[in-house]
C-alpha cells in the first residue's frame, strides 16, 4: 500500500494515545476478571452521570456486531422479530448474525437509513396471529449507515410509538458519537437514553483499540444479562480492557472532542468538494460523507487515496464513500481536496 | 481489596509491557480492517513458522469462549454432537454457549480432566442410529481445567483414534502457553498442529490484553470461515489490535518466556507448600496447582491473598486453586509462603 | 356455524373415503415404525415411478411448515441463505420456521407469487464477502400462494440459472396437485424433479388426511437426512399413517383426480363470476381464485359462504380467496354463484 | 417378515377401530383449520374435565419429540437449561432436538429413570452464576423409558421441590395411558396436572393413529403458545385429524381401557416368564417388560418373536424389552409363553 491516506473507515488507525497511556499506568494492578474490576465501574458511573440515570445497566464486550446479537437475543421470545431499514448493518453486513439467533428482521426499504412510526405500524399491523412472527423490536442506527442522523423529534416520535405499541426501541451507536458530536443536532446522551429501552456506544470507532458500552435502560432488560453475553462469548476476561478505555472516554470529553475532530474534517471535505461543484448522495452532519464523483476522477483518485465505491449514479458517475476519524490529520483533506480540484480540471 | 496480591487467575494484570509498547509504534499506521491487516498476517506467518506448516488457517479473535463456539459451530453438522471431560470449559463454565448453538456436548466423568480413546469409544459406540445425535468433536483442553497437560504419546493416541473414526479433534489452548512451557512435557506447538485438527492459542492467560488466534489445521475446516466469525461477531474491526499482540508474542520466545514465568512461579508455591507438609490433588506441572489446606488456614490465608477454593477434601480441609501469571512477583511468592507458615504454625 | 359452505380452504374437510378404508384395511398389520413400514416404501416405489428416478430419496411428514423448516434446514450451512419471493409461505406465513433454524431469508417483492431468474442474480451479486449471508436455496411454491404456475421454460430457467450459479432450487408443493392437474400447464411431476433439488407433495391441501412427502432429488442432499428429521420432531413413529395415505394417492391416478375436481369446481366458479362481470386479482387455473367484488356483496355473501378478504382493491370493493378441495360439491358452486347473483342485483 | 407377532413397541398397528370409525364419521363435515375445530375443541374440554381444570391450555401435536421441543422451547429463556434422568427420552433418543433448540440437558445417571429431589437440588446448587447455564426445568417421563412408574408420594416431592425452587416440572406422558392404568399406581391424571407445570398425553403408543395432546397447566407457560407450535411446525393445517381421536380416547374410558388391555397382556407375560424362572431387569407394572433371557433362547425367540436386545446381562444372558399393545392378542402371548417353554426345555 502505498496509499497517501485511506478514508475507507473511522478503525484504520489504533486508539487515541490518551487510551493507550491509560492502559499502561493501570497496567499492573491487579482486578477481578469478566467486567467486575474498577475500571468498568468507574466508566460505568462516568456514562451513568452523562446519561443522568444511575439506573441503567453497562456492559463492556468487544465488537458492534457482537452487542447487536447479545442485546436482540436478550430481548425476543422465539417467536419475535426485529424492524429494521433495509440498509441497517444488522439486515446487511451482519453475515445473518440475528437471524442465526432465531430472529426475523423485517427490512423496511429507505433511502436516508432512517425510520419512521408509518413504516414500523404498517409491518405491525400485518403481523396480526401466530402463522405469522410477532415484531418486537425497533432497530435503529445513529448515526446511521449512510452517514443521516434523528433528530430529537424524530426519535421521541418513534419512541412514543414503540411504547405505546409494546415495541422495545433499540439504537445501534456504532457511530453515535459523530452524531452527538453533530454540528446539526438537538440531540444528547440522556435524550438518547430518555427514548431508547437500550443501546450501545460505540468506542472502537470513535478512538478506542476496540469495545462498545451496552447500555440497558428498561428495567426489563437488565436481568440475567450477563448470562447472555457469557453465552454468547462476549465477557471479556479482561473486562479491565475495554472498562480502562471507556473510563478515559468518558472522564473528561475526550468521546466528544474525537467526534467532533472527525465531524470537522468531514465537513471540511464536503465544503471543499461543494465548492469545487460536486454533490452528494445525502446531507451528511457526521464524518461520513458520500459524493458523486465522475468515474474517470475516482480511477485516477484510487491511486493516492483508499476509498469504496458505493454505488452507481449514471454511466459515468458513481457515489463513493469518505470516512473520517479522531485521527485524520488536516493537510491530508486539504491535499485530498487539492488533488481532486486538479484531476477534475484535466 | 486491600490484599497483597491475588491469585484468582492468570488474567488479573494487563498485558505484558512489550506487548503494550507494539500496539503504541504501530498505532497511528493505518491499517486494512477485519484481520486484514499487516500485523494479523505477520502474526499468522510467524506461527505458521513455528507449527511448521503453511497450509494452516490463523484468526484472531477477543476470547476463549468465543473461539470454542465458532470453531464448534463450524465443525458440526446440526445433528452432530462433540464430546468432552465433565470438567471442560464448554460443559461447565460457558453458559450453555455450544448448546445455543444447537449441539449436544457428551460430558465424559474425569477426575483428571483428561480423556482416554477407549472413554471416546464407548459414546462413539452408543451412538448408532438418527434417533440420536452423531458425535462428530472430541474437545480436549491443554493444559486442562484442573491444571494437567497431555503426554505426546497420549494425543498419538487421541489423534490416531479420531482420525480412523471420522471424529474431528479440537484443543482449547487457553492455557496452552503453560503447558508448552512446562518442564514435564514431551509436546511441542508442531506436534499439536500435527495431532490436531483445530485449536487456539490463548493469549488472555498468557500476557495479552486480550485475544486468542484459532488456527485450522484439516484443511475442510478452513472454507468460508471468516462467514463463521462475522457471523458469531467474533470478525474485530480493528483486528490489528489482537494482531500486533501475537506478532509480538511469536516474533521471539515471548509466549514462552511468559508462560515459563507462570509455570516457576507455580511450582516454587509447589515445593514450598509441599516442604511445609501440603499434598495436592493433582500433580500439576502448569502454572495452576491444587494445594490441600486447614479450612482455619484457608480463613487466615483470605485476609491478604486472594484465590478460589475449588472443593471440600474432608471436613476440616479444602482444595484452594493457585493460578500465578506472567506477572507473578517472586517475592510474593516468597512472602505467600512465608505467610501461610507463620499460619499452620499456630 | 351455520354456513351453506365454506370457502376457507382445501383442508377444512377430513381425507378422501378412499384413503380412510385403506388405513382401515391396513390397521391390524404390524409394521417397523419411523418410516421403515412396508406402505411407505411402496408409497416411496409409487412415487420413484411416476418422477421416472429411482435415485431420489422420499420422507413423509406431517405438514408442510416442518417439510419447509426440516428440508432448508438440512440444506444449508449457518451462514447461508434462501431467496423467496415476498408472498412465500416461508416469509409470512410460518411464524419464522427458518430464521428459528437460524437463517436469513431474502424476500423479494412480486406481484404474482413467481420468482425469475434476474430477480434471484441481483440478490447473488449484493452477497460478496463474508459480512453478509450467502444465498444458497432458491424457494419457490407451484401453485403459488396466489394461485399462480410456472410454467416450463421458467421452470427450467430458474433450474438452469440454480445449477450454473452453485444454489439449490427447492419447490413447496403443498398445492403441487393443483399446479400439477391444471388445464393451463405443461409441467410434469418428472419435470419437477429434473428441475428442482428438492421438493415436497402436498397430501394434507389435496384429499390427505394428513401429510406431506418430501422428495430428495440431488443426492447430495440425501445423506443422513433421517437425522434432520428426527432432531425436528418431524420422524413420526407411525409413519405408516401417511405412508398409506401417499400409496392410495399415488397407487393410481386418485392424487391427480382429486385436484383436478377442486380445479374443476375453481373453474367454474370463475366462469360463472366472469359471466355476471367480475375482475380477478390474478390469472389463476389452480384451486384458489381471487375475485374483486364490491364490498357490500361480500358483506351479504358471507352470512351464506366462508371466505377471507384478501385485499382491498379501491374504496368499494375488495378483493376476496375462494377455495375449493377435492370435497367441494358441485351443486354448492352453482347455488354459490346463483347466491351472488342475486346479491349483485339488490 | 414371517414372524408371529412382534413386541417391538405399541405402535405397530395402525389405530383402534373406534377412532378410525370416529375420522370416517366426522369425515365430510367442514372444519375451520389449526386446531381450532370444534373436535379439537370438544377433546380439549373432555381432558378439562378428567384433569378437573378448567384453566389449563390443551394443544393437539404429531408426536412426542415435537411436545418437548416446543413445550420446553418455550418454557427457556436462552440460558436456561433442562434436568432430566439419563435415559431420558430428550437425552437419548430425539436426535438432539433440545439442544437444537439452544438448550443443554444435564443428565443424572439414574438406574429405574426416575429423578429424586436430591439430585435435582445438586446440580441446582452446583450452577450458581452467569459462567453456567441456569437449571430451570425439571424433565420425567411417566411411565419411564424402563417401564418404572412414579407414585403420588414421589411426584408430590419432586413438585414439591421445583415450586420452592423456581423451577417447571415437565411431564413426558408417552406412556402415561400404561403408567395410570397399572394395577400399581395410586396416581390419577388429575393429580399429574396438580403436580406438574405441564406434560403431554401420549395417544400414538395408546391406540391412536397418530397424535399427542399437550397439556399447559401452569398459566405463565399458556399465552401465545400457538406461536411456538407454528414456528416449530408442529401446528396441523387439519388439527381436527387429531382432535377427533383424542374426543373418542376421552369421551368414555377408551384411553384407560386400551392401556388396561396392554398392561394385562404384559403382566400375563411377566407372570409366565416368572413361573418359568426368568428374573427381570427392572419391576414393572406397565407394558413395558425386560426379562433376562439365555442368548440361545433369544437366538431360537428371534426367529418367531420381534422384540430389541436391550442390554447385556452377563456373558449367556441378556435383557430383552417386550412391549406390548392395545392390539395385543391374548393368545399371542399364550403361545409366546409356550414357544419360550419349549426353547428353554431344550
Amino acid at each position: 500500500m502505498t496509499l497517501k491516506y485511506n478514508f475507507y473507515d473511522d478503525y484504520s488507525e489504533g486508539a487515541h494515545p490518551q487510551i493507550l497511556e491509560a492502559l499502561m499506568h493501570t497496567n499492573l494492578q491487579q482486578q477481578i476478571g469478566y467486567g467486575m474490576d474498577e475500571y468498568s465501574t468507574e466508566a460505568s458511573n462516568l456514562i451513568k452521570e452523562k446519561i443522568e440515570n444511575k439506573n441503567i445497566g453497562v456492559h463492556f464486550v468487544s465488537g458492534g456486531t457482537q452487542a447487536n446479537l447479545v442485546v436482540l437475543g436478550s430481548m425476543l421470545k422465539p417467536y419475535e422479530s426485529v424492524i429494521a431499514a433495509s440498509s441497517a448493518h444488522i439486515n446487511v453486513h451482519e453475515a445473518g448474525a440475528i437471524e442465526a439467533t432465531g430472529h426475523k428482521i423485517h427490512a423496511v426499504e429507505v433511502l436516508d437509513g432512517k425510520l419512521l412510526p408509518e413504516q414500523i405500524k404498517k409491518i405491525v399491523n400485518q403481523h396480526t396471529d401466530e402463522h405469522m412472527v410477532r415484531p418486537r423490536v425497533v432497530f435503529i442506527s445513529h448515526s446511521t449507515e449512510v452517514g443521516t442522523i434523528y433528530t430529537k423529534k424524530e426519535l421521541e416520535n418513534l419512541s412514543q410509538y414503540c411504547k405505546t405499541n409494546g415495541l422495545y426501541l433499540y439504537l445501534d451507536g456504532a457511530r453515535m458519537a459523530s452524531a452527538l458530536a453533530s454540528t446539526n443536532t438537538d440531540l444528547t446522551l440522556a435524550d438518547i437514553a430518555r427514548f431508547a429501552d437500550a443501546f450501545y456506544i460505540g468506542g472502537t470507532k470513535n478512538g478506542a483499540l476496540l469495545g462498545e458500552a451496552i447500555v440497558l435502560v428498561n428495567p426489563n432488560l437488565q436481568n440475567n444479562f450477563r448470562y447472555h453475553t457469557k453465552q454468547r462469548g462476549a465477557l471479556l476476561a479482561k473486562g479491565r480492557s475495554v472498562g480502562v478505555q471507556f473510563r478515559e472516554l468518558f472522564k473528561g470529553d475526550l468521546f466528544f472532542d474525537l467526534a467532533r475532530h472527525a465531524n470537522d474534517m468531514a465537513s471540511k471535505l464536503t465544503q471543499g468538494l461543494q465548492a469545487q461543484g460536486y454533490t452528494f448522495l445525502t446531507e451528511s452532519f457526521t464524518n461520513q460523507i458520500f459524493p458523486i464523483l465522475p468515474n474517470a476522477v475516482i480511477k485516477r483518485l484510487q491511486e493516492s487515496y483508499g476509498f469504496y465505491i458505493w454505488s452507481k449514479s449514471d454511466d459515468k458517475k458513481s457515489v463513493v464513500r469518505l470516512v473520517t476519524s479522531w485521527a485524520t490529520p488536516e493537510p491530508t483533506v486539504e491535499s485530498f481536496l487539492s488533488d481532486i480540484k486538479k484531476l477534475s480540471v484535466i
